[in-house]
């Protein structure tokens, strides 16, 4: 079980998906417009006059790949499914960055900080519409199967906006129970990473009920994943995470830990309700967050999540190299120490 | 071919297309939480504490299920269809008044204004996955029809998107030329008009080629619709527009006859190209516009375009009462007098 495997298995697919990527936003290719440029400059890609930035990491693509090579199948029958995933995926980051003001990504300006909110908006609307018309073209793919597909699909959309509703009204409520936090971070985070999983049995041509299984493993993943995310968001080491530390403090996100925070210790409520224009001391905060034990059950769901992942995993009955692949993959993206 | 087949048509349809929307937006009815309510709202339906709004005027989904009665079908067959057509309208409205910064949609504040931008783009999201999902459930049709319908309509959508960002874009732009306009109000109006026809054709069984009638139909109705609502938007009156009398010129929009009247009036450039803090004289431009007979140039576009649509649909072959309902349809939508 060495990360060797899935190493190898990266470099043979990420090319082929930066490929199919393209092509997809290039058809026809004497469209590349003012439009599509906007859709390329976010996607991390040359574009005339500025330079290529990072591209993401294409953490989902890469388990929709896996997931169907592990199924069974040929992981290039599932390259339109994971190009849909990708898109939907940054349908999602353009839009988020609008609503949270964000003014960089990967270290680039965001879409919204250059071409302004209006443009932005549409933008995200145009990559919804690739991301559909990818899997309608899926080739490899039955009709009935391409159906299957898109319905994964929206579904994982409709919850992502389902949580993405959540997430914003959190930042207006004074306190969130643990229950509300994962079933918004279930649609913001997990139902996307889920559908990556499912997408990928689908196209590997798993039976229904082991698809099924993919996709717990994926939303249990997915979960995990953000539970971390919060985790390091507090603890982490700014150098790691990149991010600053104590952001998530400073804008009073309604992560894990300070939903159990704001449940266990009254100063921690009293700092939290201080009026907007008070900066809450992070210092503070965070001794607060430890004393009332929010950490510990934090890591506690995470574990529970990490469990369950490996669990359904187990289930799906992922066997030789590609399997161990996804189990690394599924480790990296877990293993972050802080 | 009196209207009264249409009115007969209109109401036996719309109330099944109220409760098929009903059903797409409600479903599962556990869910209707505070994401749901706003889309509720959005669409004029009674909302807690917010009164019933008038709702729109359906056009689109008609013409989808006119469609499909005259192209041999059963209209109820294209119900889910019809209802994405108008999930996809209003998805673009809710975004378009985000774009634009309108406040009021048909005499109540819209989404935006109530909930703030960030919730309002979630929620046109979210009508974006559910029209998808609206299609995806079309039992009537075979998988084959419905992966057929979801290709028509992600298209129209991507159109939509591209039409939008040049009519962004056109705002700063000093000067735009007609086909610049054309191309601009083919995928903005013209798109999804166009996909509602040759979806009801779809739905109605319609050979290939038939369906690229109605299609055709659709695109010359809708680009003919847009003229007369640019004309109108000069020159109708405001009591019968519904708008405030030379809105569009004190926005400066490149509607065609301010296309026509930028390229063929010098005095009309410089009265454009003031500083924005100067406004517009409404009665000023207008007697520029008819001096330089942009106002005769714009009607001859739009006759065009309504001779066009006229011989599309016979070519589609309408018959019978349907034939007379769509002919008198395309007649009210065209007709408006200013």
């Amino acid at each position: 079980m060495t990360p060797d495997i899935l190493e190898a298995l990266r470099r043979e697919c990420l090319p082929a998906l930066e490929t199919a990527l393209h092509e997809t936003l290039e058809y026809p290719p004497e469209r590349i417009d003012a439009a599509a440029q906007m859709l390329h400059y976010h996607m991390g890609w040359e574009v005339h006059e500025r330079p290529t930035g990072a591209p993401g990491k294409r953490t989902r693509p890469l388990l929709t790949l896996l997931c169907a090579h592990v199924a069974g199948g040929e992981w290039r029958a599932a390259l339109p499914l994971a190009v849909a995933v990708e898109l939907v995926h940054n349908f999602s980051l353009i839009h988020d960055d609008i609503q949270d003001e964000s003014e960089l990504r990967r270290g680039r300006p965001t879409l919204w900080a250059l071409w302004g909110m209006a443009q932005a908006i549409n933008a995200g609307d145009a990559l919804f519409a690739h991301a559909h018309l990818a899997v309608q073209k899926a080739a490899a793919l039955a009709p009935q199967a391409r159906l299957e597909a898109l319905s994964v699909l929206d579904k994982a959309c409709l919850a992502l906006t389902t949580g993405q509703h959540s997430d914003l009204a959190f930042e207006s409520a004074e306190r969130v129970d643990e229950e509300a936090y994962m079933e918004m971070v279930s649609g913001k985070t997990a139902a996307l990473i889920s559908a990556a999983a499912e997408l990928g049995a689908l196209a590997g041509g798993a039976s229904v009920a082991r698809r099924e299984n993919f996709g717990a493993f994926g939303q249990a993943l997915g979960l995990a994943y953000q539970v971390r995310d919060d985790i390091l968001g507090i603890w982490g080491e700014s150098s790691r995470t990149g991010k600053p530390a104590g952001a998530d403090i400073r804008a009073r996100k309604k992560t894990l830990p300070v939903v159990f925070g704001l449940q266990n210790s009254l100063e921690l409520r009293t700092l939290y309700r201080s009026p907007a224009e008070c900066a809450v001391d992070v210092p503070t905060a965070v001794r607060l967050l430890d004393e009332c034990g929010a950490r510990a059950a934090a890591e506690s769901v995470e574990r529970e999540q990490v469990e369950l992942a490996f669990s359904e995993l187990a289930a799906a009955g992922p066997a030789g190299e590609a399997g161990e692949a996804l189990h690394a993959l599924a480790r990296q993206l877990l293993g972050r120490s802080i």
